[in-house]
C-alpha cells in the first residue's frame, strides 16, 4: 500500500481532519475486543460533518483504499479495529443533537454517546430505551452499526426498534436520506432496517432520527437464586408467559463469585443461577408484577427469592450484574461472547458453555439477558501466554458452534465484527451467505467499506 | 406471451395446483384496491408447500415469466392484483401453524389469516399484536409483505417488530432460512427486516416465525371531540409525552357523518375531530391513564370528553372507527390512501386533504391512527363515471404530494403496490431509488418477482 497517495487526502480535507501521526494511529488500532490481530491504520480521519465524510469516502473509492468506520471504539467484536492500509474514519467529532419535544424524536450525529442521548431526552421528560451495559462509553453510531441491545430490551426492544431515519454515505460517496420523523413508513424497501446492524459494511451513518418514548418510572427489583440453570430457565419461561419484565438478567455461579471477589458484594457463591428481575410499571401494578414474579420463582424450587426493599437495594443487584465485565477484566484478558438461543434451550447452552470451559481448563463464566435468551459467555485468559489466547479462541469458537447446533445465533447484540466472521457461514449457511454477498456487492462493488468485517 | 409454455408448468406441478380455468383466473384479477387497470393472470398457482413454490418459481425463472405472490387479496394498494402474462401464486393453501408455548413463538405459513394466528396464540394465553382493521380477512403473508400496522401499533409496534424468522423462496427458486426463534440476533445483515415490507419484489415468504407476547387486558376507552384538528392534534402530542395509549384513533367530521349515516350511530356530526383513545394497562393503572388522558384532552378546548362506562360502550366507539371503510364503501367506490407525517404536522396534512377534496368537488374524508401520524384519506367516487375515477386519482396523487411536501410518507402501512408506484420516486428521490434498484437487481436480476410493484 506504499503507493497510495494518502498525502492527497490530507491536502483534500486538511491535516486537522486526517492525521498520519503514529501516536494517533496507534490509538485507533484497537477497539474493546482488543484482538491481537488488530493493525495500525494508514490514516485516521476525524470528520466534522457529513460533507467531509463524503469527501473522504469519494477519495477512498477513487483510490480503492478501504475505510473502517468507527464510533467510540467500545465494540467487543473487533468491528472497528484498525486495518493496515485502511483509513479509520472516527465519528467522534460529529456530536450534534436536536430533540423535537413535540414529534418525540432525537436527531443525532453518530459520535454522541448513548448516555448523552438519554440525558438530552430526559430534559424533556422523554427516554431513549436501548441500554447496552457500555451506555456511558458507546456511541449511537456504533449502537446502530451493531443493532445494540442491553438490559431493558426484554421489554423495550433493541436499537433497530428506535431508528426512524438515517443519513448514510454510500461507498461512492453519495449521501442518501432514508426514512424520516414519521413513526410508520412502509414506502419502498426497509432500507433503514437494512443499514441498522450492517456494521459499516454497506455505508457510513452520518445522522439518525431516533424515536423517544415517555420516561419510565423507577424500577422495583426481585432477586432469586436456584441450584440449577434448568429451574432458573423454567422460571424465566413462566414469567414471560404472563408479564413483560423491564429486566430479566442471569448470572451463573462463576460470574457471581467473580463479582463477590471484585466488589466485596455478599452474594450466594453456591447458587448455580441468580436471576435479577425488574418491573417498571406504575404503582401499584409494579408491586403486583413483582409479587407475581416472586410467586412464579417460588414454584420453581429456588434457593431463595428476595423482593428488594427499595431502589437502593435493587440498584445494588443491578450494579452487581453490570460489574461482571470489570470483575472478570480484573482477573486477566477477556474474550466476550454473546451467543443466543430460544429461551427454553438456555440450560443446554449455559451448561454446555460451562462444560466447554472445564474441558479446556479455562476460566469461563456466563451472564445473560435471560429474558431474551442472549448469553454472554466470557473467557478470561493470561494475555502474556500465547498458548492461553489460542485456547481461549478455541473455547470461543466451540461456544459459537454449540449455539449454532442449538439453532441459535453467534451474536445477539455485539455484532459479528472480525472476531466472529469465520463462524458466520456456519450459522447462515452458503445460500444466505451468497445472498449477503450479493447485497454487499450491489452496494459496495469494490469492497472498500470495512472489509473483513462480517463477510 | 402466447409462446409461454404454461402447459409445462401444469405438467410439472399438476392441474390441482396450477389452474388455467378462466373463471378462476378472473377471481384473481383484483385485490381489494380494485384498480381498473388490474389484468387477468396467465395462470393461478395454489401451492401446498414450499417445495411447490420453489418448483413454480424455478419454472418461471427458466421461462422468464413474472410471478405475482398473493396472500388473501385484501391489500389496498394493488400489490397482489393480476398481471397479464404472469403467474399469480396464491398462498391460500399454505395454512399450517404451530405455537411453541415455551419459546412464545408461532411458526406459521403465509396463507393463514391474522385473526387465526391471534386465535391460536390465545389458546395459550398469548397474543400476536399487529391488528390491521382487516385482521379477519387478511393473511399473515400479506401482512409481512406490506409490513402491516393497525390500531394497537401505537403501543405495540408493527408487523416487522414481531417477525423473528422467515423462509423465503428467492427469484432463482432457492429457499433461504433467515433468522430463527431466538429473540435477539444480529448475525449478518438484517435480512429478515429487508424482506418484511418488500411486497413480494425480492422473494416469496413460505414460513414465518412470529414473536408472541402475554395476552393483554380488556381496554378502557375515552372519547373526545374537538372543533379543530389543531386542538385534537395538540391533545395527541401531549398524551404521547406521558403515556403510551393502546389505541389513539382520529375521525374527521366527514368520516363521523358517514358512519352515522351508515350504522345509525349517534355521534357528533358537527365536531371537526373525534379522538378514540384506549388504555389496556392492568387496573388501577388503566383507570389512572384514562383519567390522565381525559385531563389532557380537557386542557385542549374539547367540545366534550367522555370516559366510557364499560367495555361495551368503548367497543361501540371502536366499532364506529372500524365502520369508516364499510360506511364509505356503501356510498360508492373507494380509493384508499394511507399517507403519514410526524404527528405535530397532522393538522397541515388533514386540513390540506380536506382542502384538496373540496377543490376538486370530491367526497374525501380522513380517519387516522393519530398516535402514529398515519392517516387514511378515503376518496369515494362513482365507479360508473370514468371522469370521477380520473378526478379521484388526481386527488389521490395530490394527497401524496402533500404528504411528501410535509416530509412524510405516501404509505404508512398499506404498501406502495401498483397504486402508489409512480409517487415513490417523489418521496425517496433518485439516489434512494437507485439504491433500491441495485438491491432489487441483485436479488431478482431478471425482474420476475412482482414486476411493476413498488419499482
Amino acid at each position: 500500500m506504499t503507493d497510495v497517495p494518502v498525502s492527497t487526502l490530507v491536502e483534500l480535507v486538511g491535516a486537522d481532519v486526517v492525521s498520519l501521526d503514529p501516536d494517533v494511529l496507534e490509538r485507533y488500532r484497537w477497539d474493546n475486543a482488543e484482538e491481537s490481530g488488530a493493525q495500525t491504520p494508514l490514516a485516521v480521519a476525524r470528520p466534522r460533518d457529513a460533507a467531509q465524510v463524503q469527501e473522504i469516502v469519494r477519495w477512498a473509492n477513487r483510490n480503492r483504499v478501504p475505510v473502517v468506520p468507527r464510533g467510540a471504539g467500545s465494540g467487543l467484536s473487533g468491528g472497528a479495529e484498525g486495518l493496515g492500509g485502511a483509513i479509520t474514519i472516527s465519528m467522534e467529532r460529529m456530536r450534534a443533537i436536536q430533540i423535537d419535544p413535540r414529534a418525540h424524536t432525537a436527531t443525532v450525529e453518530p459520535g454522541l454517546f448513548n448516555a448523552e442521548v438519554k440525558a438530552a431526552a430526559a430534559e424533556y421528560g422523554l427516554w431513549y430505551p436501548p441500554d447496552p451495559s457500555s451506555f456511558e462509553i458507546c456511541s449511537i453510531g456504533g449502537n446502530i452499526a451493531t443493532n445494540a441491545g442491553g438490559l431493558c430490551c426484554v421489554k423495550y426492544g433493541v436499537t433497530t426498534d428506535y431508528v426512524l431515519g438515517l443519513d448514510v454515505v454510500l461507498a461512492d460517496g453519495t449521501l442518501v436520506r432514508l426514512g424520516g420523523p414519521q413513526i410508520k413508513d412502509t414506502a419502498g424497501l426497509s432500507l433503514v432496517k437494512l443499514f441498522v446492524g450492517s456494521e459499516g459494511t454497506l455505508g457510513i451513518v452520518t445522522r439518525a432520527i431516533l424515536r423517544l418514548v415517555p420516561a419510565r418510572g423507577e424500577p422495583s427489583t426481585l432477586v432469586a437464586t436456584f441450584d440449577s440453570v434448568e429451574n432458573a430457565t423454567e422460571a424465566v419461561v413462566a414469567i414471560r408467559q404472563v408479564i413483560r419484565p423491564a429486566m430479566l438478567e442471569f448470572m451463573d455461579r462463576a460470574s457471581t463469585c467473580a463479582v463477590c471477589d471484585y466488589s466485596g458484594e455478599d452474594l450466594d457463591r453456591d447458587a448455580a443461577a441468580m436471576l435479577i428481575i425488574q418491573s417498571d410499571a406504575p404503582e401499584p401494578v409494579r408491586s403486583q408484577e413483582i409479587a407475581r414474579m416472586d410467586e412464579i420463582c417460588r414454584t420453581h424450587a429456588p434457593i431463595m427469592t428476595r423482593v428488594c426493599s427499595g431502589a437502593e437495594e435493587g440498584e445494588r443487584y443491578a450494579a452487581a450484574r453490570r460489574a461482571v465485565f470489570p470483575a472478570l477484566g480484573a482477573r486477566g484478558k477477556l474474550m466476550y461472547g454473546d451467543v443466543g438461543v430460544q429461551i427454553p434451550l438456555l440450560p443446554r447452552l449455559v451448561n454446555g458453555i460451562t462444560e466447554i470451559g472445564e474441558r479446556h481448563g479455562m476460566d469461563v463464566s456466563v451472564c445473560a439477558h435471560a429474558g431474551d435468551g442472549n448469553t454472554h459467555p466470557n473467557v478470561v485468559f493470561d494475555a502474556d501466554d500465547p498458548d492461553a489466547e489460542e485456547r481461549a479462541t478455541t473455547v470461543f469458537h466451540e461456544i459459537m458452534d454449540l449455539a449454532i447446533s442449538l439453532g441459535g445465533t453467534i451474536t445477539g447484540e455485539h455484532g459479528v465484527g472480525r472476531a466472529k466472521r469465520d463462524s458466520l457461514p456456519d450459522q447462515l449457511g452458503p445460500d444466505v451467505m451468497l445472498l449477503t454477498r450479493r447485497i454487499k456487492d450491489a452496494l459496495d462493488p469494490d469492497g472498500i467499506l470495512n472489509p473483513g468485517v462480517m463477510i
